[in-house]
């Protein structure tokens, strides 16, 4: 797609300088854009770097003498460069209905904007929202809910009852709503609880390829709106995830945890089972919560700490074989001190 | 479903005290229940909770004094409400037969009380018996059995020749059978070893959303009778894991290890490839086995370590920056001593 | 498949000792194999495990006292018995064409000689080479190419305009080319940044089941010829991993991070995002690098340092409560022989 600039400056919300009839085709970063592209200059460092670029126009922030004739200036560059990649990619695939090949069920209702790809499976009773998309491979077990505008990859699993809200994306094979992993111990063996609870995904919540949020044993598992999770993260029955948090790869939440808002949660890091998390709380990459988190803290290592006591304690652990001896060392030439002195 | 307490007291071995004509329809924990509910009781500190809890019978511990008409009366409430909760979800799905949509090889087996859901997949000479459901999108490969009254969720792939007992459940994308990770290096580069084994999963086993269990190079990768897998757990190929055990989210064990029966890992636990664990283990929580391990030991850290070492360790490792600059301190005093003592 | 010893030689570059006429049925190791089977010893160590042996004949290094008749004599007895097995298991699939109940868009080529089973679906536009075998489940988005003789398990999914050369594995359900994890904050909540770049995955690339290849945001992600992935590992948006790499189970690469030539990342691994990690370089199980890495090192822990300085730390950190003790203890004894000595 093709567009002004002053389309993007309107996109963007950004001011503009030069030529607003000028026609931009791509976003790219600076060092390789060619000319009719637009670039971003979202660190002030790389500001050197603009002299070869050849880009016909650049996203800067104000206040930088940016020697260039085509300007959109904006105090974040980087959203700015997010939202007019958004509008030249052009609009989401358009209603195409339902494709041959689907295989849906007399019972569900469908809005006629819906795309649903050759090989989705849609149940018995599903409800599916306006403009949403169902590619293929995508399967929607009986009395799910997905509401409008909901972007669901291949291979994305919803089971039974689960309700999905509005705008919410499905990476492939993201799995919404697989069993909770309850078990009564009867004695040598393991009972399975039935899980009867369902997962409610809010509105702007994406969840990451190969993800597995788990339906709630009883009641329900919920994901609140605009929270982002990466790939192959765990969530456990029952627990819930305030708004706007963020989950890098491989982390995991345990059952009945509750997290507040404005979390973020680092790669690998993890947190047990039954506790609360508070808002604005960040834990570091294989960090571990193991107890409670007040809010508005940044931790990280297992036990939690605060993350720079974490870095120092990082620092001298691998001096611990040297001070045991220096430690021995000490205590024997105290002991010869003492003897001496005992002597006299 | 509709049942009477009389019929939940058989159904759990509880006894029963009030009504046996009492309809119950649902099991709810005491904070939401509703009249109409049976509740459970399952730690006695939360006694109090139940003055204004509203369900119309309560499962409880003998010995408590319950001031309630309605009890069912059992040594493990826990597992009580686990059976009646089953019992009042009803029969699995009945036997619907090849629903429309799926696709069957000519040459598969299918006991006639099966479901086979629309866009499941299942290859040549594939047996599969009675009671079994396979969901959307469920593939079996050629040469795969499945026992009687499994259940294989969405997504769920048994690759070729593999074997699964009965009452095997898998969840969504659990993956049954993809090839052990073994190459032999060539000089510069890997050269693929052929993974001929199989997977063998006992009855009652349960494998996770995602989690991927590998066929063997030769031989077999066998996971025993009732041994329960959470979400995005890896199994390595010719791995053997014994009866009874529960391995919790994102864990994994390498590959060639042996697992005895009823051993427990904790979140993000790992085991390495080629080693031996006993019986009754557990290792906790992101705890590594880098070698052999006796019966009957709770175990973490990494390398592992008794649990209350691992505790204790935990909690001085943050103070090492501080021990270094008493230790420093210490031999520049000792220094100064031990100078003037030899002045003198 | 049957072959005589002759034809193993040639196949394995081996030095045939003993009767070229032979007939082989299976490679098994050295306790399972029966008559008509050929073994190996790869270990010098269990050449006493040979007396027992009922194989009918034994791929072993030069220079051992082997007292067998029927010998393959190579530097590199694994090898052999790699190349050995392969040629055992006969040619994979041969061209079946597409199978009914595949799903193809007419858009899409085909080489005559792959292979489509049903429940497979080819989007737009898709390219797929030669001898190439896609299973049930297999989605492939609009626009991919796929190479020659490439094997992709059921419910791989290749999403919009990713590559793939030739002899390409896809274990099942990995996911190649999912959204990276990109977000502007936008003040309160985050704004997606479309991920509009490819996933490239170079000749005789492995990728294991449920593994996770996000798509550039802009450009690509690319991992390099004969790299090989295990389970549920993650690699980030922009990531390059370079050849001969090997990936061990739960490992991950965050995004934009570049990785050289014949690395080794154990389980459970990880790299943070924007690193350069040289070639050679062996990261162990459960290791973390949180900064660039120079070549040839083998390093451990988080954060990372030499495997040797690893194992000595870890000895020592359990002793770490009772050297503060000892501390105290050092320290009041000391301060009792000052106070003694200014007293004289």
């Amino acid at each position: 797609m093709v567009a002004t600039l002053q389309q993007l400056a309107d996109v963007s919300g950004a001011e503009l300088r030069g030529n607003p009839e000028l026609e931009i085709q791509r976003v790219f970063p600076i060092d390789l854009a060619e000319e009719g592209d637009i670039t971003f200059l979202s660190n002030p460092k790389y500001l050197s770097k603009l002299q070869d670029c050849r880009a016909s126009a650049v996203i800067v922030a104000p206040g930088l003498d940016v020697p260039r004739e085509n300007l959109l200036i904006t105090a974040n560059p980087y959203l700015a460069f997010a939202k007019i990649l958004t509008f030249l990619q052009g609009p989401a695939e358009a209603g195409r209905g339902v494709l041959p090949g689907a295989l849906i069920s007399d019972s569900a209702e469908l809005a006629d904007s819906v795309t649903v790809h050759p090989g989705a499976v849609v149940g018995e009773n599903v409800v599916v929202g306006p403009g949403t998309v169902l590619h293929p491979g995508v399967v929607l077990y009986a009395g799910v809910t997905v509401g409008a505008d909901c972007l669901l990859h291949a291979g994305a699993i919803v089971r039974e009852g689960c309700c999905l809200g509005d705008r919410v994306i499905l990476q492939p094979s993201a799995i919404i709503g697989a069993d909770g992993f309850g078990f009564a111990p009867d004695g040598a063996s393991y009972y399975k609880i039935p899980q009867v609870g369902i997962v409610v995904l809010e509105d702007d919540v994406e969840i990451g390829a190969c993800s597995c949020i788990d339906r709630a044993a009883l009641g329900e598992t919920r994901i609140r709106r605009g929270t982002k999770f990466d790939n192959l993260v765990q969530i456990g029955h029952n627990a819930e995830v305030g708004e706007d948090c963020i989950m890098v790869s491989q982390s995991g939440i345990a059952g009945s945890t509750k997290v507040g808002n404005h979390c973020t949660f680092g790669g690998q890091s993890a947190v047990a089972g039954h506790l609360k998390i508070g808002d604005n709380v960040t834990i570091g990459g294989r960090g571990g919560a193991t107890n409670n988190v007040e809010s508005n803290q940044m931790l990280t290592g297992l036990p939690l700490m605060p993350h720079r006591e974490w870095l120092k304690m990082s620092m001298s652990l691998p001096k611990v074989p040297a001070m045991r001896k220096e430690l021995n060392q000490l205590k024997k030439r105290l002991a010869e001190l003492e003897a001496k002195f005992s002597e006299e």
